[in-house]
């Protein structure tokens, strides 16, 4: 019989070119995965992500489904398919699940985080894992700012030509901004995101906080509705995929965002 | 006119061969650093280090002097030297000192920070970050057990076979642990420690946090003074060098260890 399994992934993104599967010889979180499940299984396997992340993207909470009839204890599909998976990605967690779940066309919500250091020089501890700027940043403007993106808009302006989402119009639910020493965290709910829409933000909100872009000319970037004289994307090290929401009656174990990112 | 100069350096152990310069094409961190900053001389620099750090192990602090007659601003052998440096090296603050300052024989103590995760599974965004056991530790006994190292003590039990210290008698100041979520840790002030010493400690403290060795064989352990019967070496990845204390009339600059650690 036929199980369809989702699996809670979590992977330092820096030595993979993205998640999505691509010529055999290009290393992908996807196909070190179903490489994994496939020795586990015993047979062919193809997964199904949540989010498509970049190379250069980590997770701490990437979730994936997959089908098989293949009769293993759960354990299997967690230890078992660790021990075939390098140590920069991990399974964390997995579940059957019922057999209409679609990891991605279900999720009726995203979670990221971004994570950037604003620092003279560069922390070595840092590299790969956060972004980082030079320019000393005030948490209060980048706050403000953040506000306008709020709600439902049209985010053309922070969308990557290269996207082929239907339509550029998406819902901010939240932006969460914590500051940490020279470290600011910022944590975006939507219910869907464009192509490098995170990383397009960013950058304008490091335009912001530097003083190089009001609050108010924030607020106007987002109404023109265009790339062209918006601030360049963002560094991908920084960025985390932390989740997806799912309808309550699929029963999905949530893993949280560890508390030390 | 030669100057003294001294250097806090921060850097990523994973991709060195430990601090001390070998043979040419061993990548080692002193070498890295020394190439750069003859480059900004314009002549060969030697440096000296407060701390050898092993393969793996990391610093927030590391604090080393060099001397040289070339006339260069400080920025040039911050944002100078750093240019010259991998981005898993970086110089966060220089300044002139007394000719007389000795990076490690005026160093009347040292800071160390081992970052412990405990979890079913390692998570990937830890990897060379952190030592991880999948054991469930109880932070209560690890703590109990750290009573024992504080004061002055011969720590014989914790020493490796190399270790060239003159004497195994050190001096504990402190040992401050903090618990975050599915890590702990562990901030050790000694006046100096022996080679692997720490990396010994927290092997026989997962003993004890794992129920493994009770707190009162702990305390025994250092009182056999042997290493015969004392638990492995721990992963060097979760080991951070934090600082060295000088005598406060050569007016160092201390950098304290990032609240993100």
């Amino acid at each position: 019989m036929t199980t369809r399994y989702v699996l809670t992934l979590a992977y330092n993104g820096s030595a993979f070119y993205g998640w999505q599967k691509q010529t055999a010889d290009v290393p992908t979180v996807q196909s070190a995965l179903e490489h994994a499940l496939s020795v586990i299984a015993q047979q062919p396997i193809k997964v199904t992500a949540a989010g498509r992340t970049d190379t250069g993207v980590h997770a701490t909470a990437q979730v994936v489904h997959f089908d098989s009839d293949a009769n293993r204890p759960i354990s299997a599909w967690v230890r078992g398919v660790n021990a075939h998976l390098p140590n920069d990605v991990a399974v964390l967690h997995a579940q059957a699940v019922a057999s209409e779940f679609h990891a991605r066309f279900d999720a009726f919500a995203r979670r990221y985080r971004y994570v950037l250091q604003f620092a003279p020089v560069r922390s070595p501890l840092l590299v790969g894992r956060a972004g980082w700027t030079h320019y000393n940043l005030d948490i209060n403007n980048i706050q403000a700012a953040c506000q306008f993106l709020l709600g439902e808009h049209d985010f053309s302006s922070f969308r990557a030509a290269e996207c082929q989402a239907k339509s550029p119009i998406k819902t901010m639910y939240s932006i969460d901004i914590q500051a940490m020493g020279d470290l600011i965290k910022l944590d975006f709910h939507a219910n869907a995101f464009l192509h490098h829409m995170i990383r397009n933000i960013v950058g304008a909100l490091v335009y912001v906080g530097s003083g190089r872009l009001s609050v108010n000319e924030f607020a106007e970037l987002i109404e023109k509705r265009s790339r062209l004289d918006a601030p360049p994307t963002f560094m991908p090290d920084g960025l985390y995929f932390a989740g997806a929401d799912y309808p309550e009656h699929f029963g999905l174990m949530r893993v949280p965002l560890p508390v030390w990112l």
